[in-house]
This record gives structure tokens, sequence and C-alpha cells, in this order.
């Protein structure tokens, strides 16, 4: 499937909750399947971004991150429904976000750029929607933060939400995430070279890479170094020695590639909008919150996602299924990925995405 | 129980397994309990001293680290035991290591510090033992590296050693905790005010802050973050905004404090000393290098422990047990804390330590 990336600029300024007016805000985007289907809505993870399945050319390495999911015959079908994937606010890859120009200074944002929450993003995502004449999502559906937009979407607009796939993430951020993202946030701003978010775009911050390292090994389980790495070596004196060098280079590795064109700002601005974000933030309690969202909610949890377990996605199920009960589902992946699950077990996921779907 | 800190230089030069010898080597240690007593070594974990029970002073705001499980009437009883407590090779607290003095030089080691294993680490421990005039020891016991220096000692000298009690420690390092050990050395080695180990000791590196951020996230349990912090505030508007500042600050509380003083060459020399141990590093297979140890061995794993989990002591104690049944045991601690549960659970370890040490 050949896809290409396109930009629109919404026609009003966008106020975030905040009260801060964004003007000439812009949304990166990508269209795929039938244009008169009934639209799905995609949303990305945090670290990603608009491309989530198909390939720009033929000579394309890689494909969208959830291209397995997404296309003819696959769980969400192009050849019977509509699908649409925007970059998030914030978020680096092109919609407006502290990367970007501001209109009034000529300038990027960098730090300038106002504070943002999940509902600011829904709120932007519905904006976007209103602008490319899409009035119902048939159903939303994303991985991470994606899946955090997705509920919401369906909390703040339940009469345009069908339905609701969310993989990896909850109700409200456990406090595990929230401290992993501090340690993050932490973590760029104490870089000298971060200079209070105007630092030099063009030379990564050293900060990144400890970052990006720490990504690593946040995301995967240790049966997966034990798997994919430790057990590659055979036991004797030199064996531990070579194991440790060999899971250094695991770190390491792509790291520099990886930071290349990454902008500290933005994952400030996202992780901060993750922190706060709590469907029971604009009501008296977590639970009236998420009785909100009307449609029916498949929740996929990884197994060893420690940052967003479970128990959170059990918490938001039994809440829903009280009032009406079915309304939501739960799916268990397996994985040694950790969080990553989200978009490493596409295969696993298909089964219960597709069942959900028919159900519909 | 109040107790001192005693400084004494071995007689002759140390060599390292890497052929460095280190002249006038010194070890500061502290000694409990009854002199003529069966003698119980404490070996300490990696960020630890030789401070293992008592008070300095009746002012002294804190005891040792496992004064819970060293004292009268204890489980390591004073009144019963000889009790001694050294500080390690390459550790900050006063023995020699990067943070010392090089008698060649008259400078401190720094980075000129040889590379040491934990072998040359039991061996300077029974260098000492040799220096005070103890041949045998009754019992070896400690938290985390400390746990596994006791293991090696148990290998390297099984006619000096009559049991080991090793919490939170197995017979090589994990692949996570070697994962977790690199990204710390990295991170400090990036931060361009290390200068290769030439650092200003007297200013503190900001990656120090990172990395004492990052003990902190991976020590705990999401549990802990619950119970503790997340739970403290009620639902409501205003809640996920008030736990994020409190988990942040969590994160950041003390950490100024913490990293005063601390010697991050000294990191990074016990660090790479654990990412290489193996009871199996000097012999043809690990199988091989475990079954050196003839003692009764008591393995206790803190249940939350991610880098040091249960599985690697059970395969420790399978090993033994296959030859000798019964030679290893196993306990289970249930903690929040996770590889920190080592120091902070002594109230569990006390019933299996006691157990253990009774059937002696």
């Amino acid at each position: 499937m050949l896809v290409h990336k396109q930009i629109l600029h919404l026609p009003e300024p966008f106020r975030t909750e905040g009260g801060v007016l964004l003007h000439r805000p812009q949304v990166v985007y990508e269209a795929y399947g039938r244009p008169d289907g009934p639209v799905i809505l995609i949303t990305h993870g945090g670290l990603s971004d608009q491309h989530a399945a198909g390939r720009y050319c033929d000579e394309d390495p890689a494909p969208g991150w959830w291209d397995e999911l997404i296309g003819p015959g696959k769980p969400f079908d192009t050849e019977r429904y509509r699908i649409l994937c925007m970059n998030a606010l914030g978020s680096m890859y092109g919609t407006t976000s502290p990367s970007t120009m501001n209109p009034e200074t000529g300038c990027r944002y960098g730090p300038q750029f106002p504070e943002i929450t999940m509902v600011d993003m829904a709120r932007y995502q519905k904006a976007f929607l209103d602008a490319v004449g899409v009035e119902e999502l048939w159903l939303v559906a994303g991985p991470g933060m994606g899946a955090m937009l997705g509920l919401q979407l369906a909390a703040l607009y339940p009469e345009s939400v069908g339905a609701v796939v969310a993989v990896a993430g909850v109700g409200r951020t456990p406090p595990g995430a929230i401290a992993t993202h501090h340690f993050i946030i932490n973590t760029l701003r104490m870089d000298p070279q971060f200079q209070a978010g105007w630092y030099d775009l063009g030379r990564p911050l050293l900060a990144m890479k400890t970052v990006h390292q720490f990504l690593r090994i946040n995301s995967v389980n240790e049966d997966l170094l034990k798997t994919a790495i430790w057990d590659a070596v055979q036991d004797g004196p030199e064996a531990q020695c070579q194991r440790s060098r060999a899971i250094d280079r695991y770190l390491t590795a792509t790291v520099d590639v990886d930071v290349r064109d990454r902008d500290p700002n933005c994952y400030i601005a996202l992780l901060e909008a993750i922190n706060s974000y709590d469907l029971g933030g604009q009501a008296d309690s977590y639970e009236e919150g998420v009785l909100r969202i009307q449609c029916p909610v498949l929740l996929i949890s990884i197994d060893t996602d420690a940052d967003y377990s479970l128990q959170w996605a059990e918490e938001l199920a039994d809440i829903l299924n009280t009032r009406s009960p079915g309304q939501a589902q739960l799916a268990l992946v397996d994985s040694p990925w950790g969080h990553l699950g989200c978009i490493k077990e596409c295969e696993q996921m298909s089964e219960p995405i597709r069942k959900f779907v028919a159900e519909l």
C-alpha cells in the first residue's frame, strides 16, 4: 500500500485549555482506504507519528508502525473503511508543536509553546475531523498515548465515537508511568545544553541519548535480553564479559541515529500532557468521568508493561461493565517487549480486534 | 549499640586479576559482638558501606543499614558472634578505591584505578581476614552486591566459609541487571564534566542526579508509589496534577544531598565488577563454578526485584540441591521496594535467617 503525508491548516485558531491561542494551527496526516467508508481514526503513541500504515514509495525500507493491522483484509480493513491518522498536537512530526513556527514571531515556538493537555489534544483531533468533514467516527484505535487519546475522545464526544480499541492505555496515567515521564523530563531539563528549551536544534542533547538508552531498558523485559543476547553466548570463562559487552551494544546501538532530529521540547510537552491525563479530570470523580464513555471499548494490555499494567485496564473495564455489562472487553497479550508490545505484537492483537470489530 | 570505624593497612601489596599492584592497600571496617565468638562476615551492597549496625554516637540519627538483623538477640547475635564488616575494594568509603590516594603518585587514583572483578573483591576480603587473624568464617551474609560477594567467597575458599546468607543476589549477574548497570555507567561517562574520570570531586556531576533519580524509579514498585503518594490525593479535577507533582517531588527529593561526596569512578568500578560476575567464570561451566560452594546457602529473593529475580536464585539453588539435596534453601520476601527490599525488609528476613542459623 503506497501512502502519502498530507498537511492541512485548521480554519480557526485553536484555544488551549489554558487559554492560549495557537494561530494558523496545522495538522500533518495520512488517509488510507475507501474514501466513502465509515471512518476509523488511528491515534499514535507518544514518540510516534501519523505514518500508521503503508510505504511512501516502493523502496521504502519499512512500512508504518501498525501496518500489520491496517490494510486490505487486515483487522482495520482499508477495503471497507476510510482510515485517518493525524500527527497529534504537540508532537514533533509536523503538526503544530514546539518544533513548528509561531506565526506571531516567525520563530519556532520552542519552550514558549503553551502547556497542553490530553483534552486539548482530543479537541484538536476533533477540529481536524471537522475540517475534513468527518462527523462520526465508526471507531478510534491506538497504542499507548494513542489509546488514551481514543478514550479521551470517546469521553469528550460520546455522540461522535462509535467504539474504541485502546492498546496499552488506560483511563488515567498510573503512578509508575508518571515517575518514568518525570525522570525523562528532568533528565532533559538538567542538560546544560538544554538552555531552558532554546537549545541548538542541529546538535542533539547528550541527555537525549541518556533518555533513549533509558527507554530501551524501560521497554524490554529481562526475557528479551536473555533470549536475544544472553543465550547467544555459551557458558565459559569469558561468557559473562561477552554478555555484558553485547548488552551494552544493545543499549547504545542506533541511539545516535534515534535522537537525530528529535525535539526535546516536544517530548516534554507530550509527557506533561500524559502525566495530567485523567478521564475524571473534568468530572467530580474518576468513575463519573469514565462513565461519559458510551460506546463499546476493547482494552488490550501487554503482560510485561510495568507502566500501564493490567490492573489499571481492569479498573476502567469494571467501571464501564458495572453500569453496562459487556461494554468493555479486555484482552491480554504476552510479550517480552513491555510497553513497546503495543506496536510489536500486532499478530496477537489481530484476533481480539477482529472479533471486537465483527461484533460492532 | 555504639560502634566505630577502624582502618587497617594490609601487610602486602594487592595484585588484581588483571595483574596491577595496589600498594599500601587499606581497609575501612567495623567490628561488633563477642571478640572470641565464631566469626560472621557481613558484606555490603553496591552503594553501601561497612556501617552495617549500631550508631557512632548516642545522637546519631540512624543506625547501620542492617541494624535490625545485627545486635544482641538479633538474628546475627552480637552476644554469640564476632561480626566484621569491611568496606569493599573499589567502594568509595575509605577502602582502597578510585577515591583513595595512589601512594605511587600522591594523587587520587581516579580513572587510573585498575579494573577489578568480584574475584578481586573476594580475595581482598580474604586478605583482610588474614590480616585480622580470622581463618574461618562461621557465616558470611549480605544484600545485593554483598550477597554475590559472599557466594564468590564461598566458591573461592570453600574450606574457610561455613555458610552463606545471600539476599537479592545470585550466582551470575542477570541480563536485566547488566543493562541497568551499563545505563548508569554510560550516563556518567557521557556527562561533559566527567572529563574521562578527572572531574572536580567537589562539584557533583549533573549525571549523578540523573542516576540517583533513575535508581529511585528502578528500585520501587508501582504499588509503593500508589500507596505512599497516589492514594493520598482524593479523586477530583485537580487530583492527577497533584499526584504528578507529588511523584516528581518523590523522585527529586534529597537527590542533591544523596549525590554529595559520591564518587562516580567508584560507581563505575563496582558496576563493571558486578557486570562481569559469574561463579562459572573460573570454571568450564556455570554449574562447575557453582558446585565449588560446599557449605549451606540461604538465598532470599525479593518478589519485586526485577534485576535479580527469583528464577536466578532458583537456578543456583537447583544446581546445588541436585548434587546435595538441602544444601540450598530459598525464601521469598514480599516487598514494594524492588531490589532495595534487601535492606528494607529486615523484619521479613529475620525468620528465615534465624531458622537457617539455628540449623547450622
